[in-house]
């Protein structure tokens, strides 16, 4: 930050360009910066520190269902990524391709892989015999590659990062198993690490994963009543088995195919919290995956003891939280306003009238609310305050998701809820996907978000065609 | 493993074939998978698990030094690469271009990044203005792409993984210091947690980094003999930051260039561990970093009590230790010897008798001592058996070293020892890079490893040339 820099810039507010807002908050709670390479991104301390406490929460949770980590190369020979006619259709749009290695040109060009089930595939042929050698559940964090027209910080970015949870499975019963298992982690995580309720589903043939039988989906609203697909989990059946030629000995002695899943979540899960949880004053961050948990801001620091008081206080939490403390020569005004753009949950001010009553003030960023506490039971103050700051954020969050969904009985009702309503729109669908290209044709880019595991009968017939109705289908528009 | 596969598979012994043996380990301790990829590997769980662990550790050590990670695009513009000549001309050789993405011929190529100096520096000059910006210290784990001919995994791979650290400083002094500071990471790391001795110097002017003004090295010996470089740090100076335009506003208000270091060590560490610890039973794996740091073996396990016993131990030594029980029907034989293959630095037998008597039998991987020894005392047992395993490591390396390594005070003697001897040659050395070229030439590939921070005075001349010498210098192969 330059020397002369005392104030906070200014961010763009919600209401006035939400684009704008989001931009400005990447870029000034330096969470991103741009580089040199169209559509690619450089994530910056804050923002990788934002993914490495996902990646630990997640990462535990996979592993705690046996799963385990893998590296895989990061080039596909362009003939392997053919091999499963479904799946290379639908990525061979979006393909970064290298064509050149140590000065020659390839003789088989390979592609930057943009997921990679044909590299498991490959290799889970050389590694399954027998069902002693299933389940196989692999796992691997790495980087891909989808090359995007338009490309925005951490929502759509040429190169991302993510895991990818690639299984193999004795029977079908258990692939399904895994595909909703994986699901409701990632559920779960939404809602208890990132306060972010999702709706959970499946998604419409047009919507799957290319190559899939079936792919499932947690899907978030942004504030402005926008979605984000938050996370998939796919049952692939024997599809790319019977491509691979994967087989296995089954405890009946028959030769028989494993069946597959894969599932996934990236680096957009920041844009997620960024877009559910952020406000005027800049980022909020769910505690669980926030850098800094609490900030300890000193209130008159050059006074004595003040700043003795205040690294004190960050010894006592560091045992149970990511604490700091900001004793730089920035007023205290700046400094709230630089933990607030931060996103910060709880701050803790502390001056020579605190330390003379034993106590400090917390305050929370979602509500910025002033509570004073005692030092004595601080932990337990500390812990409660950041509890509430996840629950306050998670019910706001679930009013916003509420609020803003809206059912649809006739297509007059669904045209009037597209064109003058944010949000989730519930209506009946006929399950053909001539329906859904009139839907978002019509509309200008309403989508079938998921078939949700709790539907609700809204009418007999299909929303738009008229026909006899199938499911009822949540639609919306996404990032 | 298939079912009828009762006896752990022979490998080839290190006496035979070192090279055969290497491979041997690789695969059927199941680290690595060779896949369609030339010259890329599959690393699979127990490998990865072993890069899990050596992440884990060097990360919380760069952490404690106040290191942030981040994450760069892995795609370099062929423009920003070329930016600074030395390094340029260093890399080009190797490596693998992007010439087409989403369909489309890119209008400028895209590297796969070699190594990423280029890319921070872009960042850099973005974000430092002034000396309160310094100094940067930030670190990335991520892969990296360089072309190789011939390639073994984890020692020479086209792709691999790696951490590189970039850092930025107000003065020369700091940026030496920290250039040192992370050599010493290093060394520190690679003995206190792989047991691997190793020698610490300065590369030659010949041998350093691409566009670096010195580069460091750790250089430990494999157990026939051969180095590997281990691990490197580089002070570059402010060429970088020159060639890049990265300037900032020093504490008495002059702009300046700020002093840059990078350093990083790789998945080669894993072929490290494999060729100084490995012997003819297979891998011998340092407790740090083992996937496994204890396996228990039931024995006679079909007998009543058994089993549970043996859980119980499990669960008491799962608090302190990476503990597995193996209760599969394989004989008790087969799981001594794929366990030794596997390298798990201790074992524990439990059967009927020892049961009776509250104790059991642990097992040294490294010297295949028992001891019997009391449940009760049964964590301070296994703390003192690793530990054992360690020194026992570290003392049979650091022995390999001091057998291997000879002194050379003239041109007949060093090449007789070049000739008939393997390990690390001492030799003086006048400075020039004709003798290094002569040496290596008339060798059949013997280079120096390093001008060691610790150097003998063995005679007054280089040992090549004649000319007056100004170095002792650590002459070896290498891998």
């Amino acid at each position: 930050m330059a020397d002369n820099k005392k104030m906070v810039d200014a961010i763009t507010s919600m209401e006035t360009d939400f684009a704008q807002w989001y931009t400005d908050v990447v870029k000034k709670a330096e969470l991103v910066d741009y580089s040199g390479v169209k559509g690619c991104m450089i994530i910056r301390p804050y923002g990788y520190a934002i993914w490495e406490n996902i990646q630990r929460i997640l990462d535990a949770e996979f592993k705690k269902l046996g799963h385990e980590n893998v590296y895989m190369p990061m080039f596909i020979p362009e003939s392997l990524l053919q091999k499963e006619a479904d799946h290379v259709a639908g990525f061979a749009p979006e393909c970064a391709i290298v064509t050149i290695g140590g000065q020659n040109k390839l003789s088989e060009r390979l592609i930057v892989r943009p997921t990679s089930e044909t590299l498991f595939c490959e290799h889970y042929k050389n590694i399954i015999q027998s069902y002693r050698d299933l389940p196989k559940l692999y796992n691997q964090w790495c980087n891909v590659v989808r090359w995007e027209k338009t490309t925005r910080p951490f929502l759509r970015t040429s190169e991302f990062l993510w895991q990818e949870g690639h299984t193999m499975h004795e029977t079908e019963e258990e692939a399904r198993e895994e595909t909703i298992r994986m699901l409701d982690v990632y559920a779960d995580f939404y809602e208890k690490s990132l306060a972010i309720p999702v709706v959970k589903g499946q998604k419409t043939e047009k919507e799957k994963f290319a190559g899939a039988v079936e792919t499932y989906t947690v899907e978030p609203m942004m504030h402005n009543g926008v979605a984000l697909q938050g996370g998939t989990t796919h049952y692939f059946g024997d599809g790319f088995a019977k491509a691979f030629d994967i087989k296995y000995t089954a405890r009946d002695n028959q030769i028989k195919y494993p069946h597959q899943t894969s599932w996934g979540v990236s680096t957009r899960m920041i844009g997620a919290i960024i877009m559910t949880h952020g406000d005027d004053n800049g980022l909020i961050l769910p505690p669980a995956i926030a850098p800094t948990q609490v900030v300890i801001i000193p209130v008159a620091q050059h006074k004595e003891g003040v700043l003795d008081a205040a690294y004190a206080l960050r010894d006592k939490l560091s045992a149970k939280f990511r604490v700091k403390v900001d004793d730089s020569d920035n007023s205290t005004g700046w400094k709230y306003s630089q933990y607030e753009m931060k996103g910060v949950p709880l701050r803790i001010e502390i001056g020579p009238r605190d330390i003379e009553n034993n106590s400090c003030v917390l305050v929370s960023r979602v509500s910025r609310a002033k509570t004073f506490v005692s030092l004595d039971g601080i932990e337990e103050s500390v812990e409660a305050g950041l509890k509430s700051v996840h629950d306050e954020l998670y019910n706001r969050a679930l009013e916003n998701l509420k609020n803003r969904t809206s059912n649809a009985a006739t297509w007059e009702e669904f045209l009037d809820i597209a064109e003058n309503k944010s949000g989730f729109i519930r209506a009946m669908w006929c399950g053909c996907s001539e329906c859904e290209d009139k839907i978002k044709d019509e509309t200008g880019g309403v989508k079938s978000r998921c078939i949700p595991f709790e539907e609700e009968h809204i009418s007999d017939v299909c929303v738009c065609c008229g026909k006899p109705a199938k499911h009822m289908v949540v639609w919306g528009r996404q990032y």
